[in-house]
């Protein structure tokens, strides 16, 4: 088959991206308590193509992921990026996974109990790079008997909040996590004043913004709180239009 | 291309369904309301396959149901086994199709309420024929307000509740979904004497089994009941192991 | 309850959108041939937020929807979204559906052929409005005879064409189809100087993008071909950055 | 609150199955080069509930399953079965988990190539126990240029082969997919005299049995081969209705 990757392309079509998406791979984050964990990732690689070149070597997306296999960790996310932009000769390179992440925790009853939370990381690489975090914290509801929670207990699912933050330092998932989820402990009594269609959704949503705006770590965010119920969802999202103060930071 | 349909085959291998799967479909469901109702189901279609062929014309699924297009309701399910087991000489047919079904109520505020429950049919023709109906009922949560249920509001997504059954004589589907979900209302309240681990589920389900043995419109049922939570879902099964008395019946 | 819903809000906290996702519901979409079609949507209704109300009557949304039924079409897509604006004092309102398009055909052999094709409409208005027609055309691979294409026969799935469009003026779904299955079409034969991780995605984009750019009845557009393989799928995207030349056109 | 579990039940309404369903959980496969492999699971674990109690303990699936955290390998089943009889007073438990198994080879390009194929195992404790398991391996087109086969290439996705099997001793699962792999190769090529509505599914079908009815592994075993074309999937299933001569086999 001859080679047509290299003849110039006159009819300048601007194609914006080219890549691979939804390739199921083992991956490694962090883990604050065991410095690592091992989870499964559904990634998408692609690059900005540029316009002097006629095709691409797609091809080239699952070498560069197969020549990191078992180092796909945050620590190699600018080497895989700044390999996507030389061997695919791109602008700019990105790389998005999601996985869940597994948080091991004991809980009231001293049990080791183990959650999961669905998480996704998008990285970017042109001139500047960029880090972006998403995160799904699962909301449920706790369980009052005569005005007293019982620990360990829910009444279903009442929702979740979902997280997109971008850090100016270092912060632990598992800090943000733990941050989300005490403001959704404090939101979570059943008191009489608001039924489901009315201000649940944005009270936890002010609640959460107003503790985000201190968090120093952040320098954007955005937040959605979502409230399921029968055969539909309610929602409410806000975020910080530009970035939040903070110098740059990348892994 | 040479006809090898009907050269007779004597490997013998033993190919028990042949057909095609998940085609997206327009249909028409009995309304107790408007009398009909039309929606979108997901069908599946096949055949036992008889030994001595050597082929199967799977071309004519497709051509069957959309010779039946603009006319797929219960009404005519005998016909479309019919013509399947006609049509490709086949020992028995099967038709499952699943659908959303539309349920139109006014609500405690007067105001219309569309409610949806996933269905589905699996009907089968050999020498008896058969009809099972799946629906699957949601349960949200009542909202407490100072020890009163405040209409029209929940707290989330509790659960749902799984019925399969077979008929001995013609029901609505509205009045055996009104049946689960006067059931749920009455094991509803948010009482103190249970957690979300042990007995609710199992205590809907008694309910739940002991007025379905006293349908006589049912001849088999199958129910489990559902409990979502943080991560998972609580169940609990049971059913009629033999098919209960009534005479059989078919639509 | 009290009504603390127009109690005015000092923390000025920046909601963006608040509203109701992923209600199933039955609508109406033009039809070239029978004028119109009854399908089942997903449906995302939200606004965004003023500053000055400190909650949102959130079942408003469910109500509006009900107000319509029977009446959702592109044809009252408007009146929807200014009566969202009216009865939650938004500045904006989003009405996102997704649903089902089929389409009827007589194929080769006159047999009537009922295909699907995945579609969604973003609708927005503030003080202009804006529709964006989202359109999934699936790409089966023809099957080649000694170099002769057998029609109505395929190999498996190799992609699909994911299209976004804004129109300046009116355009029948069902031409926007045709347009791309006959590029499709045309690439398709299964001739033998290129390989599944080269340039048939984007030799497809640019095919189609050239006619993209000659139709006067868009005055935006974004294109996708997806080429599915063994656990993943390749993937190339472009599209007209700045809206093309045309006169603003909404239903 | 007090303790209701241990009271008898005269209602004797026959509860088949209690436990939790959809947990999603790291565990450990074993893996012919490498030993073993971690990856994550979606699990089920229920019971079949006894009479003569009146609720179940729920909590306690989720306690086995965190006491057996980093140990849940094929290994400790029949240990994770037992605890669950035991600790639910059961008679008969049931452990079900999916999983994405990865497979790495050197393609023809001697280049690491990492296959995923869906994996699942059922695991069965009464008096006897029982383990079966079901994987997907996915088909895709191979690419014929003059009539020739390019390697690493392919045409889309023609679909799958889902296998199901008990095993009578010992195989690797990397043993069953290379099996199933070759037949699938030899079967692959693009002649001239077939459709895809007519002999593909059941010809490779017919190659599988054939080749599986050899396996002295296996004593029982289901194989459906799937082809997905336009908006649905033609199928063919078969199998040894009853188990195959061997002795049982559990790990």
């Amino acid at each position: 088959m001859k080679d047509i990757q290299n003849q110039s392309d006159n009819r300048k079509i601007d194609i914006k991206k080219v890549g691979v998406k939804t390739i199921t791979y083992p991956v490694t984050v962090l883990d604050k308590a065991q410095s690592s964990q091992k989870t499964i990732a559904t990634i998408n690689m692609y690059v900005n193509l540029p316009h002097h070149f006629k095709g691409t070597h797609m091809s080239r997306f699952i070498e560069i992921l197969n020549r990191f296999h078992g180092k796909i960790d945050i620590m190699n996310f600018r080497a895989i990026l700044e390999e996507m932009k030389m061997k695919l000769d791109a602008e700019a390179a990105h790389l998005e996974m999601a996985f869940p992440f597994f948080l091991k925790r004991a809980d009231e009853t001293a049990v080791l109990k183990l959650s999961k939370y669905e998480c996704a990381m998008h990285c970017f690489l042109q001139e500047d790079d960029d880090l972006r975090l998403d995160i799904a914290v699962p909301i449920a509801h706790p369980f009052i008997c005569n005005g007293v929670e019982i620990p360990g207990a829910a009444f279903g699912l009442w929702g979740k909040v979902l997280v997109s933050v971008r850090f100016s330092r270092f912060m632990w998932l598992e800090d943000l996590i733990d941050i989300v989820e005490s403001i959704i402990r404090n939101e979570g009594h059943l008191d009489g004043d608001r039924s489901f269609t009315d201000k649940p959704v944005e009270s936890l949503l002010e609640k959460l913004e107003t503790r985000f705006k201190e968090l120093s770590e952040l320098k954007w965010y955005s937040i959605t709180v979502e409230n399921i119920s029968q055969g539909y969802a309610l929602f409410a999202t806000t975020g910080s239009s530009a970035p939040l103060s903070g110098t740059p930071y990348y892994c």
